[in-house]
């Protein structure tokens, strides 16, 4: 195994892809003068799952984990390994980790470019920072936390007990379990269910120039990366305990 | 055969997973705030299909029925196995209907967990049953029961046509199909089509403490139960006579 | 080969299906107090689509063409069979179009059954009439029947480039790719592209004794038959050319 | 080799069927009077992507690259073969463009056939020429350059990272990912992603007697041709740089 080719390389990639694709139709749908603004949540979530869809096929090699809440409750399943002749164990998560981690922000900036001058418009500083980061419908810190964690949950739990890993049940059943979650579990946090999907790009909300930007909204952070890595683990708890 | 590991965990985890995705997608549609209100008919169609592709993908074992009315029409349909090792009789189905019964009664308060915040906002107490249980557009026992049973009978008669159970036709046709139904028949209903999906969680709606809750409406209640048994039937019924 | 069981019945149980779905879709959007009212094109689309996915599965034995400008096709191409053991001759093209024809009416009255006390609310006749057959959004004949022309074309056509028969080409393609074209060449006449679809509902909206309906418009009925029928024949032919 | 049927017809085919229902549903979308009119951004994003699952399904043989853009990226890559027995060289490449922009024209014309009496209703002037050609939401030639380069680079990369040509990755898989990029990267310019898909329409528009059109906006046409180019060039070297 070589933790650049067989981890790093792939999950960067799936997790750019993922945030090229995420990031945009979030943009696409809520900043001004878009073709597709406005154009409703089930585009989101197609939007999101199709990006899921080509995320996946870019790193199959590692999985197509491209998000640590999968990489972790493949481990909390007890599994041996993350891909093939990759171990399951806790120095290579944290490869895993980061990976996504930076895969998720180059994917955002990728899409900050893609939509530059939509940016450029005048608009609600919580809009332009909703393209970037999941934020709550109604802000109760912890019935967000419980959501995250029951949607992050049906997401590991559906591919674990199936498959090995994502990558394992394919691009197109893992498109659309993430499509199916975003219309049905989405609601009342916009289904971060990911924390590299939702962590990597607030750093690239805090560090880009984006013309009237407003705050990074830092004291939500912490709910869309614990609750779907508790969500995650849950979801490779259970799973293992239904195949035993 | 052992009716706990075969029946009772695959069904009841694939039911569960079906509510928490079907009465999800209904929440966020119907319920204040969500950022999926308003999301359209076609949003619901797709969530509550692949809600039932979710499903199926954990509950193959014992043939991912998630529904008694399928049961029902393979019973009907004068097979011999529900799922591989299951043979197709009456007791058999009673432990898959409890099974069904019971998951969609968890799912449902999994998914009410989800959307607990948007459950404390005022809303018409018929939106917040119609999270949990189908209701009539226009209110006519004798023809609310006729779309419940053409829309069951599609179901059960085309699964039946190709494959043995849905386990059998796959995750993403089974997912498919339910879609479809959903679009073209479930204008009056709602489409239950399903009786565990429409009374296990119409026990959760009068048991949990949601604010502001009106009635379970169990005047209607036997319209979903009863209808899409019947058209199950006679979808098994019809399935075998076109295979004689 | 037996007409009966090897054609007659899955062309009309597949018809039959076909038409449940896709009259059941239109009804649901557009007749009065349906959940889905309004639900808009795009369910539509998939409303068809997903109703020649249901279709396409009890009918597999006859080949799947439920709509006669394919069984046309499929004889202008040159093809040997329409199916398995059913050669592909004129006869059998007569037996395929009349069990095409009345499965497309009977389906056209179950759909009709499921939506009965919607029918009975007061509505455009148009409008009754639209969830039978087709229409032109503007009346104009000979541009109608080049588009009803091109859009048969584009199914036959890809159809036979890939595959004998649709259910050679497989429930899943079949469905997406009536779904695309519904999106894309359904704007000016609402997408008959098969003239049973159109005709056998046509004949059940003048027998059925619907509330407040209007004409049958009878006057135009010819070119939602005509129209498929020279796109199919042209579609087998081009297949033929290029295969050569 | 026989570049005339390996390459040219069905290269010719393939992009014909994706204009006619490219072109065909922004035609529905857009254009006064049609059934899909104002149907959304997310039934465009469907529609082009069910375009490209036909135009994909007649021209396997070329290996369905139909977009220029595609076939550059795959000789970037430094792969052997554009299609079984087809070299992977300049001179080829450029008889694929020519029966790319060939085709890419045909199609248009035959959507502005099946849509000619909504042509002749009074419309905005670039109303019209969007059904044929891309063009900005908000103008600004660089900018615009960028998200054509990031959306044809994400379509070159993914396919070329998992498949040696688009027919190999196959007709679900490429619409499915062209849908998804439309509804993520589609909002500043329309998604041309494709030269021929933007260039040959552009070309129809000018020579067509559309009623009431105005400008061809040649100063535009330049973007979508050269900013795919190049993004489909970048997804190629990479693609061959994480493959090597």
């Amino acid at each position: 195994m070589n933790a650049f080719t067989d981890i790093m390389v792939p999950e960067f990639l799936g997790t750019m892809i993922l945030l090229l694709g995420g990031a945009g139709v979030v943009a696409n749908a809520i900043l001004p003068k878009n073709k597709g603004f406005n154009g409703g949540w089930l585009m989101i979530n197609f939007g999101w799952g199709l990006a899921v869809f080509a995320g996946v096929f870019v790193s199959l090699k590692s999985g197509a984990h491209i998000n640590p809440a999968v990489t972790l409750g493949i481990l909390t399943s007890g599994a041996e390994e993350f891909a093939p002749g990759v171990a399951a164990d806790f120095p290579n998560m944290l490869i895993y980790w980061g990976s996504q981690l930076v895969g998720a922000f180059v994917g955002a900036v990728l899409a900050y470019l893609a939509y530059k001058r939509h940016f450029d418009e005048d608009a609600d500083p919580a809009v332009k920072l909703g393209v970037f980061s999941t934020g709550p419908a109604i802000r109760s810190y912890g019935w967000n936390f419980v959501t995250e964690v029951i949607g992050t949950f049906m997401l590991v739990f559906v591919i674990l007990s199936f498959a090995n890993w994502p990558g394992d049940l394919g691009p197109l059943a893992a498109a659309l379990l993430v499509t199916g979650i975003g219309a049905s579990l989405g609601g009342p946090t916009g289904y971060a269910i990911n924390p590299a999907r939702d962590f990597g790009p607030r750093i690239a909300h805090f560090v880009l120039p984006i013309p009237g930007k407003g705050s990074s909204d830092w004291a939500y952070s912490w709910v869309p990366v614990l609750g779907p890595l508790a969500g995650g683990a849950l979801g490779g708890l259970l799973a293992a305990a239904v195949a035993a």
